[in-house]
This record gives C-alpha cells, sequence and structure tokens, in this order.
C-alpha cells in the first residue's frame, strides 16, 4: 500500500507519518512507501521499514497534482492548506492554494481513472455564529473566513466526487488541536495551548479571554487516530454524506486550567496570568463551543476521554513523560 | 441603472426582463439599459423604454465575464446554468459551466473594483435526503447531483466575496417553479406542470407519481418577484447568512388536482391520466417536501397564497385569462 500525505511537513502531517513508520500497516496491509509533500521541506520519520519520499512544491501549479498522483497512492490524505489567518490577509493565495489545489488534486484523480481513499481534513471554521450551543450534524455550514469557505467547497466536491465514484472520500472537521506543541504563536487560538504546555515545563502563559469562554478540543494524537480510522473505515458505512463533525472535548477555560491543576499542581496554574485581549475575545465570541457529533461517534472515531486526558497525551508525546522546567 | 442578467433567455430571465420593461425602473432608480446574455439568443422584451442588447456566449470562456462585467452593471442577474439532468449526464461541462462560470463571474468583479448587487439563482437541490418533513433556515446542505454540489458552492462564493465587500452578493434558492409554461418535457419534475397546464387547454397529461406525494412550488410571476426583491432589498438587513431559501407553497399531488378542480372543474382533472413510472417515484422520493423559511419571510419574500393561486397565475400570464381548448 503506497500512501501519499499532502501537509507532511506540519504538525498533523508530521505526527500522522510517525505513526504509519511505527505501525509499518494501514487497515491490516503493509505500507510500501510513503510521499510526504509541502511547500517546506518534510521530515521523514525514524525507523520506517518502508522508503519515504519527501517533496517540495506549490501544489496549485500546472502539472504538480498530475505528478503526484502519477504513482497511484491508494492513500491520499489532504491535509495541505495555508492557514486561516494567512488565507483572511491574502485572498488569492487563499483560494489558489485552499480551493484550487483541491481541484486540481481531485481532478488528477479524475483523469487518473483509478479510485483511492481520499482523507480530507476540514476543521470548524466551515461554521459560523450565531449556533445552538451544541452544533448537531445536520447545522448548516455558514463559514465567516475565507478559510472556512475553502474548507467547506472542498467537503461538497468530496461528496460530490464520491457520489459519482471517481474516488473514495472521507472529510473530517477537527476541533482544535489542543495542547499543541512547538513554541507559542499569534493565532488566535493559541492560547488554548500556550496556558497548558508553557506552564508544564515551568514558563509563564498569558490567557487573553476570561475563564467562561468554552471550547471544542482534540489532542494531537486523538487527530492522527481520526485520519488513521477515516483511511480504513468501510466507505459504504458511511453513505453519501461523506463530511463528518469530529468528536472532541468542550471545556472551558476555567475547566482547562482545573485539568492542568489536578495534573501539574497549583504552582503550574500559578505561572498564568490574565491579561485580557479584546481583540481575541471577539474572534473568539463567534468561534463553536460544543458538538453533538452523533454520526462519528456511531462510526467510531474516538474522542480524548477528559481535558485531563488531553494533558496526560502532551506530556507522554511531547515531554517524555516529565513535566517541570527543562 | 445598468442590468446584466445571465441566462436571459430561459424562462425565468426572459420573463424577469419582461417584467423590467414593464416597470422601467428597478428599487426607484430607472433603467438605463439591459443586456441579456445566453448561450442560445435571448429576445428583448417588447415595450422596453431603454436600450436592450442581447448577447450570446460561453460563460466560462476565457475573457467573456471580463468582457461582461466591463460595463459595470449596477444589477447582475446570475441565472445561468445548465439544467440538473445535463450537469449529472456531462459531469466535466456541469463544472466547467457552473462553477467555473460563476467563479469567473465573481472574479471579474472582483478585478473591475466596483461592488454591484449580485442576486445568484440557487435551488432546492442543494438539499439532500434524508430530511424533516419541513426544512428549517439551518438545516445542511448535503445536495445529491453534481447541479446541487455546484449551486451550493456558488451560494459559499457568493457568501464569501460579499463578507470581503467584493461584491454585494443575495442567493436565493427557488422552490420548482409551477405552472412552467411551454411544451410538456422530459424532466423528472416535468409533470407537477403538466398536470396542470396541459388539462387547462383540454390536453390530456400523465401523472407517474402517487396522489400523496409532496413538493414545493412558486409560480414564474413569485420567481421574477423574489428575483426583484432580491436586487433591492437593503444587503444589511440580511447579515452575513446571504443564501435564503425562498418561501413557497408546499401541497401534494393531491391538492394540486383539487385546486385544478376548484379552479377548472371536473372535466379538466379527468383529463390526467395515471401511469406510474418507477424511475420518477424514485427521483421525486428524494426530493424536498417542504420549508420552514422564517428568514425570507421576515425579509418580505412572499410566496404564492395557495395553489389555487399559482393556477390562477398561469392562466391570466400564459393564457389571456381564458381555459380550455385553444
Amino acid at each position: 500500500m503506497k500512501v501519499l500525505i499532502l501537509g507532511g511537513a506540519g504538525m498533523v502531517g508530521r505526527k500522522l507519518a510517525e505513526r504509519l513508520a511505527r505501525d509499518g500497516e494501514l487497515g491490516g496491509k503493509a505500507i510500501s512507501q510513503i510521499t510526504l509533500y509541502d511547500v517546506v521541506e518534510p521530515t521523514a520519520p525514524a525507523g520506517a521499514s518502508f522508503p519515504v519520499t519527501c517533496e517540495t512544491g506549490d501544489l496549485p501549479a500546472d502539472g504538480e497534482t498530475d505528478r503526484l498522483i502519477a504513482a497511484k497512492p491508494d492513500v491520499v490524505f489532504h491535509l495541505a492548506a495555508i492557514v486561516s489567518g494567512e488565507a483572511e490577509l491574502d485572498f488569492e493565495k487563499g483560494y489558489r492554494i485552499n480551493l484550487g489545489g483541491t481541484q486540481n488534486l481531485f481532478e488528477s484523480i479524475h483523469k487518473a481513472q483509478y479510485a483511492p481513499r481520499v482523507v480530507f481534513t476540514s476543521s470548524i471554521a466551515v461554521y459560523g455564529a450565531p449556533f445552538p450551543e451544541a452544533i448537531p450534524d445536520e447545522f448548516h455550514l455558514t463559514p465567516l473566513t475565507s478559510y472556512g469557505t475553502q474548507k467547506a467547497i472542498g467537503e461538497l466536491l468530496l461528496a460530490d466526487y464520491t457520489r459519482k465514484g471517481i474516488f473514495d472520500g472521507v472529510g473530517i472537521r477537527l476541533p482544535t488541536i489542543c495542547v499543541r506543541p512547538g513554541k507559542p504563536n499569534k493565532a488566535a487560538s493559541g492560547f488554548f495551548s500556550n496556558i497548558i504546555r508553557e506552564p508544564l515545563v515551568g514558563e509563564g502563559a498569558v490567557l487573553p479571554v476570561s475563564e467562561d469562554v468554552r471550547h471544542w478540543h482534540a489532542s494531537p494524537r486523538s487527530a492522527v487516530n481520526f485520519l488513521i480510522h477515516a483511511a480504513t473505515i468501510d466507505g459504504d458505512l458511511i453513505g453519501p454524506r461523506r463530511n463528518l463533525a469530529m468528536p472532541g472535548v468542550s471545556v472551558t477555560v476555567g475547566e482547562q486550567i482545573e485539568a492542568l491543576r489536578r495534573v501539574a499542581g497549583d504552582d503550574a496554574v500559578k505561572l498564568i496570568r490574565s491579561e485580557p485581549d479584546d481583540l481575541i475575545v471577539s474572534v473568539v465570541s463567534g468561534w463553536a463551543r460544543n458538538f453533538e457529533t452523533r454520526r462519528a461517534l456511531d462510526l467510531g472515531f474516538q474522542a480524548d476521554a477528559s481535558f485531563d486526558d488531553i494533558i496526560k497525551v502532551h506530556i507522554e508525546d511531547e515531554l517524555d513523560g516529565k513535566i517541570g522546567p527543562r
């Protein structure tokens, strides 16, 4: 089985490649080859028992997706996208990469006349306020960003190409990934991770919103589990509605902090400093808070059990099991 | 005020042009010029007090939408599309015209750096079964045809281009238009009109489904009213959710027939012959039956009062007020 990961240098793509290298198989079939593709050079995972090719390129460029599909990968993970903030600042670039790249990919598969499994990562950015306290599976998509619009269009194309038998697609709407490893960044959602990740290693973190802000989270490990399950699930079980909101953990910032206290103690919590930021407060107020993901749960997608578990996953996977200053 | 009607040779486009010629104005502003554009030659409406230009062309061809937008029409009615059956049979053509044509149009307006009102006709084909008995405004779009997919994508683009201030768009999901004038055709939905239109002039009509089939209808006159209202409504009242399911009349085929009996008598009803067609029964079973269009009603879009009225509109507008053999 050959696997292609578009967006293979991103955090989720990298973790997916590491997992596949560790497993050596996908859905019970031995992996013979993985290609990681991104706009920046991906890193091959250590210890893979099969060849890993790392490539860079510009996904929507002429002929690029034809070239990537020429090897007829059995599973295509399409994680490639420019992020929300950049798609909002650069309208043309967002449509060129997030929509044009996706259209080219789907058409290249169409021309190649074979029907691989295509796993497409969508996002809860496809939803736009106002919405109910818990968003049901049948709630409409009214994105309030160009990024969310591009993801929603990708979902529609994926469902139609699948319905026509051109490929066998599964779209998954990822929750906000928390705890996101790496350095603090300026993404509006960054604080959800910062207030956990930094105190765990004895560093301070800024909380720019009030503790009653509620949001929808999944650990990086769960995100990889979702991708693997989406790659291997029987498509007939899904039916024509091929895009699924993924399960997650709905917690307030206050509940995040109490989980941190349980896992790492009062000293960790004391490192969080409240500094309200009106811009972030305003942006976050338009985000989804909670979901009823009945379909995904029925289809066997599994979320983290609690926010405590989300913190413990971070400690296991990123901190070698040890908290405190590095 | 300059008006551009894309799809100006279609039934709704033609009736819209006739209405604008009769009114001479749109939203209180005198019309100075109308361009009708279609793949086949449109017919200029009689009696217009302003110049009417009729043009033919291939909407998604290079430079075509740039050329059409060069005159900077104040209102663009985008009704152009290949129909559902053709988009299903010819996948490439459907995407090229219904999606590519729409993308080109929106980008041409973007490049022209002005922000006209754009009225986009979407369709209830954006919905896919299963759905609740009456579909609410917040129900998700899961089209089961390529045509419905292309319309749903057009809606998403329209909302995003509007949010970015590139133009001022309003998308309207039209009910099935009934009574559709002209000859019986083989569209799966044709019988809804055939069983009324043909008996009104003493001709026989075939009913291929059972009388308990329920569907969602609007007269051609209401469709034109929706377009005019969408062209003139204050966009701020609509907010960011720029696509609206239009109100209509939800009736069973049996109720359609009883309305025909009230308007045209038993002799007309006797001209309807039941001939079940399993294919049509199956296609129609996946169609929406009823809607709750609270938002559109609150915004002043008005449906026909009853199916009796829908029949009377046909008699007034198409039969010069007289029923019976021609």
